[in-house]
């Protein structure tokens, strides 16, 4: 059998690693992983309830697919190796796969759901939720509608999804591109500039103006003037109707075509969103630029209290950099981001169209995507003072008790019982051992948490009895009922009715915040 | 905003490519997506019952982690690019990983579920459920138990799990790695011969005696003789207990302490096996090698009548081979080949606690995989004739129905309604347009196939009247029933308990082979 140690030099004898999970990444387990199924379970649920089909796409692409759309970020895209035949990549974001299956199968309408792994080799900061392998869960809605109607509902969305996750305090940060393009036209930006003028106005959330201001003049050449105006702009942020009625007053803006395209848009949104009863979620917000390239309408992200930065965030850092040489650490004071994000990208599906030579053909688009682990990370703190999520669903223990020199410790016998258990649907464990002490036994019960057990009693199973008793502390000195064994499924499912009907379970509690 | 033709060469002008998957791989939606979800469902049901907890790892380990495990296959591993840092490939199997996980966590006992894709670059064939990026769905048993108990509740789950897709027609052939070394032993082959010569013997479901015979002597180095002997042994095929009995008697394997010490663990697997009621699906079968190198125990793999190649499968080869330079559709006509597969190995763990220079420590492991790709493409066929299965779960369709210029086609107001709808739970859509035809939008709630219809009715609506109707051609001259608004949520659940009594939805029939 060949073993670890052929890989290495024939020298080094026997090869020795360290076992881990690349950087960046980890292993999900027990009840985190409970938690996120159940997040998981939640979205797909309020996907579904939106008339969403859900598509998965595969988790690498052809290279050629992901390139261009990312801008800045494309430097983090994780390439395959090239082994011969064809070069791939890690997706990078389920969107772009999603506007090549549009592209590609020539779709004209679709509102899709996914729930995957996305790649991106980022500094990691761990304990806030980001890293290079991590969930997105989409929901996008591809076609040609009336102006504003699919952004609408995408918001709603948004608030029904972290609502139903407990999640309350939250603003939704939005802008509009055709606004900030306008912006940008108005302060004097050449068109080719636009771009990384918007991604360093992005840094907003994360640096104070006088940053961002040097990295617009000294490091991307423009001049005072044109970085002053963008100043002035970008400080703008309020309700919906607030920021709207100040800039369709501002006769400078109002001059600007592009500019008044995209406040016309948001002047429709604001009764779309009024009748959905989500307006005071939803702060308008100049600075919001959002680095991704493909955006062409609105944009949008949701933060909460602990999305920001703490105050002494670079104090923290500084401090950090100094005990350790891992700059993982580092970068973990900035603060969770935001945790949802989204926007309305018109171009993408063309763009992939006229790439491969179909005929160009405009489908509109705009989506949603909640980052799992940072709402995960949310919902952990919660947790933290009463976690009793269980990480198995076993609703019985099978056990057997007898003793003596012919006692064979009814293990075949446990295990016809056990299949009779699960054949009808319940969850049901045992001890893999001949012959289990009754100690061991209800041990192994109640570390698995589980509500019930079946006792093969020596005597009492040679005259076709099982007896049926509660689990748990406050039935410690209750035997439990003896019943014939042909009754055995009416009365465990019975007895489990009981147990449930006493509470919502821990996971469900704990995702409501209750 | 930057575009693909970005990335091309600055002479070639746009950037041309063609929109697909990389090969071996594909998207996955509609109605497929629905029956796999289902799959899936039905499947981590299962494993639950069985007390699994579930794990995730990430899509790629250090490659050192896989380096040595696959034998001849580790050449189909898809690595990834060295772009500073680790260096990484992606999983092949989830086994390496779990046991990984197991080593890194000193983890003594644990039964864990993973359901999750990995990547093999091998000859995909599509249509047959081969692909180079696919999903498992594993339950792994680890830690140190009486012999054959977790093993034979292994092999319980494969026919429960096979069962419950209604697959009933399919053989389990098992092996055990001890046996087959042992005979190899007997047949003169040497220790380090061992491992390559089971990958040959491995070939023989897919090739005649011949040809592996060939593939032993010349190729491989072996003697006729040796050869011989291991012909003998390889065509024994039966049941556990007659071929048990067949070995018990045979004086040249008694020798063998090696074969011993398998036929023992069978012959303690026969009661078990017995207990579970699943003996007439399991065939002892000698010529079952499997190629994973880390097998220590039983070996086994579940195959069906679509297992197996068409008679006329060489035929069909080169008939394609003629016709396409496409390798591809040559390698359809293998059959699906095993769509469950598993065994024991025992040192898998160990292998990772040793090489990361931690106390060694046995824990043994014993697991089953089932190919949901393989399965699917078996229930496919089931659905070719009668396929309803729908792609949405959508419920309800909001409409508005009115005229006359003042008619404003009531938008936000359909959206208010479809906001209370949802927050009750309800899976509700409407047409994204302010004002559309009723003809449109009975359209648009046939192609969801949704049973009920809300409307608000020009007039009606101003008097808080809502008019609740069933959908379906045989409803196509009731006009629904007028209500009070405040009773919409009871009225419309009342409504879809009655749909959804009559009868097992469509996703649940089809699994089922009803």
């Amino acid at each position: 059998m060949s073993t670890p140690s052929e890989a290495a030099p024939k020298s080094a004898g026997k090869l020795q690693f360290t076992l881990k999970t690349p950087k960046g990444t980890k292993d999900w387990a027990d009840k985190d992983m409970v938690i996120r199924e159940a997040i998981f379970g939640q979205l797909s649920s309020l996907f579904k309830r939106h008339g969403g089909i859900t598509l998965d796409t595969p988790v690498f692409e052809l290279r050629e697919i992901l390139a261009g759309k990312y801008g800045e970020d494309s430097k983090l895209i994780y390439n395959l190796e090239d082994q011969g035949g064809e070069l791939g990549s890690l997706r990078y974001d389920l969107t772009v796969p999603f506007a090549r299956y549009v592209a590609m199968n020539n779709i004209q309408s679709i509102k899709r759901y996914h729930i995957a792994k996305v790649y991106r080799r980022d500094q990691p900061a761990m304990t806030k939720g980001r890293m290079r392998e991590f969930y997105q869960c989409d929901f996008d809605v591809a076609g040609t509608y009336e102006s504003m109607v699919p952004d609408a509902e995408v918001l709603s969305i948004l608030v029904e999804g972290l609502t139903s996750l407990g999640i309350k305090d939250f603003k939704i940060k939005m802008n509009h591109r055709k606004i900030l393009d306008g912006l940008f036209q108005i302060a004097g930006v050449k068109d080719e500039d636009v771009r990384k003028i918007s991604s360093a106005v992005d840094k907003l959330d994360k640096a104070p103006w006088e940053v961002v201001r040097k990295e617009i003049t000294v490091e991307k050449g423009q001049t005072e003037e044109t970085a002053d105006i963008i100043g002035e702009y970008v400080k703008l942020n309020g309700s919906l109707q607030t920021v709207h009625d100040i800039l369709a007053n501002d006769k400078v803006f109002q001059a600007n075509e592009k500019a008044v395209e995209g406040l016309k848009e948001i002047e429709t949104l604001i009764s779309y969103v009024n009748a959905f009863g989500i307006q005071d979620y939803i702060s308008f917000d100049l600075s919001l630029a959002r680095g991704l390239d493909y955006y062409t309408g609105i944009i949008f992200e949701a933060v909460t209290a602990a999305s920001a930065p703490p105050k002494n965030a670079s104090e923290l850092k500084e401090k950090s950099k100094k005990q350790k040489k891992d700059d993982d650490d580092a970068s973990e004071y900035v603060g969770v981001g935001s945790i949802v994000a989204g926007g309305r990208y018109d171009n993408l599906v063309n763009m992939f169209a006229e790439a491969s030579g179909k005929k160009s053909t405009s489908i509109p688009c705009v989506g949603v995507s909640f980052g799992v682990e940072r709402i995960f990370s949310l919902i952990k703190q919660r947790a933290e003072q009463n976690n009793n999520v269980r990480p198995t669903a076993t609703q019985v223990f099978v056990m057997a008790f007898g003793g003596g020199k012919d006692w064979t410790g009814y293990l075949p016998e446990r295990m016809k019982v056990a299949k009779k258990l699960w054949e009808n649907g319940i969850e049901t464990e045992y001890v893999y051992k001949s012959k289990a002490n009754p100690r061991k036994q209800f041990d192994a019960a109640d570390k698995s948490g589980c509500p019930l057990a079946v006792i093969l009693g020596k005597e009492e199973y040679l005259e076709n009895k099982l007896r049926v008793k509660r689990l748990g502390p406050e039935f410690a000195n209750d035997d439990g009922e003896l019943i014939d064994a042909a009754d055995l499924i009416e009365v465990v499912k019975e007895k489990l009715s009981q147990v449930h009907e006493d509470g919502v379970d821990e996971v469900t509690r704990l995702l409501k915040g209750l």
